[in-house]
């Protein structure tokens, strides 16, 4: 549904400079749009590329607008106002209210009539699906879960029993909420099954990514606040809390019993032990393992780059022979008559 | 199904301090519970809480019993004892016998008539379901699966063509056991796909956890031996032997034709390379890269912790300034009269 | 399907040491052949198990081939030999042309009369399917996907809109292709989606293990360039373009805007952050951070190797401390006049 500049500056409070009758069709990048196109600019890093692109307009801000010889939208957020603009320009398809005939459904389930169920979903006793619920092919939805009103299950998203899942949140393809969480009670060389009773309540505005999973608590529930974004292939273990507005990046894994702050920003393939506590507005590089509680907002790492090989065996060699390093700084501290008892009891 | 307090000591060897008639009804946090309910300590990191807990009874050990001011069950295990008793209180629902009309059954699969199979699944030629397997909505059995009796496939598992699985197997839903291994031959700059022929033999009392793989043998099988826990997404290479009782956090990978022995206890999110030999009763922490094989017991570890980002990145300038050091250490030696041949050979 | 070894020979240009008319009918291991079996040598490791072997006939190099004592097929690549041999005596099931009863179809779908769909797929509107391809159960295919001649699905796969997957790839069970990437705008505190409206195109001859994810663009499309193999559970982000024939082990993650280059070797576990480009011929070890773009080709590392865990204690305690160390050796430095004023920035 195309729209012109001049709708759009007013609608999203830009700042137009061109022609407010130029209408748009769709978004492109600044590399390859068109005459009909809509690109921004977000990263200075594509800052050059303002120079050559043949956009119709380009979404920026004020600080970028001077070096694009297009029409530009000038505005304080340019990533945000594109996304909404994006939205309008390409819309999800409409929904298709009804309950698709392949849908074995339980006589006890209350699915509001706007709701879109698609083919070869199974809705268990009690489950409730609120207003304008999209439920893609492939769904499970055991016994009592709760689809808030627009919620949007994609395709093959698995919930457990009691699952609640808050308005407006997006659960991609291969989701599991509500599987068993990983408890064992050791007895006798043996590990004995612990029933894992709590379920998972999902907040507002949360997102999902493809194959993540997330586990029932134990006893309480395994809870993640409202506007939280979950990337691909992540784990949050049974009893975690996420706090609300925290985004995690894909590969990450969250043992059991942790909590985890508000506002946080969780790089990909971070490992977070169990039983530990992150603080509001922590942020933590991409690759590190977190294995002690964070008491206070700052951004942590433990990520160690890559190198050419070669350098890096060499550097592993040297850590691994640290020992020795601290004995030749020993004897060499003895010999000049640097070294003090403290210092003795170093290693 | 409530059970007295007197009762549950009979039944599972406990000495009850407390009222035997005393009726409990539910499982539930040391910090939530009320008077109808069990609680238990088992990590003594949560001892403070006995104090305030309005629990009908305690499950813990001798130690921690005179902390408690409610009714307590004394025992060895109490974190055991307590998977028993929350197990009895809440049962996972009766098996309904029987196969729902919408699956789609080869004619030579052989299911004992007191397993259940929910909707949407398809059961290949030759494959056989024992006596009260539960076989989830969406499951996929190819042909020549054996599921043992008391299999429980919760939902969306898929088996790749003779799998076996082991009685009292629990698999977590979107579990893909039989997948093809990754083997492919180099061969002019391409890669030519080596087929994958054996399949996968888990054994009796295991769990695998949602979305966790485990791929078919290149020639034989890949085996997950008996009483073998697997956490969620989690991989599992060909060829890969896991020896009995070992237990596998989450996120963890394990290269093709790696033995893990048995009793073992493996954290997250660590990453095992190919063809290694882990020895039984060993310990591994969670964020460690397994490079080579382990001969014998113990704990081992390669896991570094993050920390605040400022120093961290001084930690690894200097890691990666190694050489500097050890010049520098070298340049003192000689000044003090220390060196000695063998020291240069050292960097 | 039994072969004679003097077939082979001459079929697969192997020298054959042995009597032509011996008739083969099954792969199996150096170590569990028989008298039908055909076995291989190409890891070097295995070697002694030439000496013992019964197999009929073993596939090997020249250098091998004076050790083994039964007949022998001596070519230039075993492997690559061996799994040609291997595809012909263990062929998969022919294609059963024809859609099961139980799809949902698209009216505007195409799917070409020599295709193959199992129970319980959904084609969606505008989806075309090619020659010989073969849709396993549970499949989801939405609108506008297209499948090339002799794609393979083995079960359970979900494409997005507007996917396309080339020609012979391979499609293992749980792949997602085609979720939304992870791309949401900071605003106020919270995070606004950005509509993610590219897709995925997957080049021929490519492999895509169990559960492994890959998204759609945000604008363009993700590309995976023609004969990429992908183990299981490898996330690839939005926007990533991976070259043609580069491979990529297990549980490994790229991030969003990524390049890697062509014929390149990835290791298991391996991060790699964002917007970076890695060259063509890049090799890089399991379980390593990749933080920058790698610009030549070559072997990169950050592997860490686990240790017995008091060692490793020690080595992370002298890790933690190396500032002392540098404080220790500026002193000593200067206590031997060794000092000047450039080292004394370094810390």
């Amino acid at each position: 549904m195309p729209v012109s500049l001049g709708e759009l500056a007013v609608r999203y409070g830009c700042e137009l400079r061109g022609d407010p009758d130029t209408r748009i069709e769709r978004v492109a990048t600044l590399a390859n749009a068109d005459g009909r196109s809509l690109a921004f600019l977000a990263n200075p890093r594509y800052r050059s590329r303002l120079q050559d692109t043949r956009a119709a307009a380009v979404v920026l801000s004020r600080a970028a607008a001077e070096e694009c010889r297009t029409a530009v939208l000038v505005c304080e957020n340019p990533y945000a106002t594109y996304a909404r603009i994006a939205a309008i320009l390409h819309p999800l398809a409409a929904l298709a209210a009804g309950v698709h005939p392949s849908t074995v459904l339980a006589a006890s389930a209350r699915i509001d009539p706007s709701a879109q169920l698609e083919a070869f979903t199974t809705i268990g006793a009690d489950v409730t699906i609120g207003a304008r619920a999209y439920v893609g092919p492939h769904c499970v939805l055991a016994e009592g879960v709760a689809l808030a009103p627009d919620v949007r299950l994609v395709a093959r998203v698995t919930l457990g029993p009691g699952v609640e899942i808050g308005a407006r949140s997006v659960l991609q393809p291969g989701v599991v909420v509500g599987a068993d969480g990983f408890g064992f009670a050791p007895e006798g060389g043996r590990w004995l099954k612990v029933p894992q009773l709590g379920s998972v309540r999902i907040g507002a505005d949360v997102e999902i990514g493809a194959n993540t999973t997330i586990d029932r608590g134990a006893i309480e529930d395994t809870v993640v606040e409202e506007g939280v974004k979950l990337d691909n292939l992540i784990q949050i273990g049974h009893n975690v809390r996420i706090g609300a507005h925290t985004v995690i990046a894909a590969c990450t894994g969250v043992s059991g019993s942790t909590t985890i702050g508000k506002r946080c920003m969780i790089g990909g393939m971070v490992g977070f032990a169990g039983h530990i506590r992150i603080a509001d507005d922590v942020t933590i590089t991409g690759f590190s393992a977190v294995s002690h509680s964070i008491a206070s907002a700052g951004v942590y790492s433990g990520t160690l780059p890559a190198e050419e090989a070669r350098t890096w065996r060499r550097l592993v060699a040297r850590f691994k022979r640290s020992a020795s390093v601290a004995a030749r700084l020993r004897a060499l501290e003895r010999a000049a008559g640097l070294i003090s008892a403290q210092d003795e009891d170093h290693d």
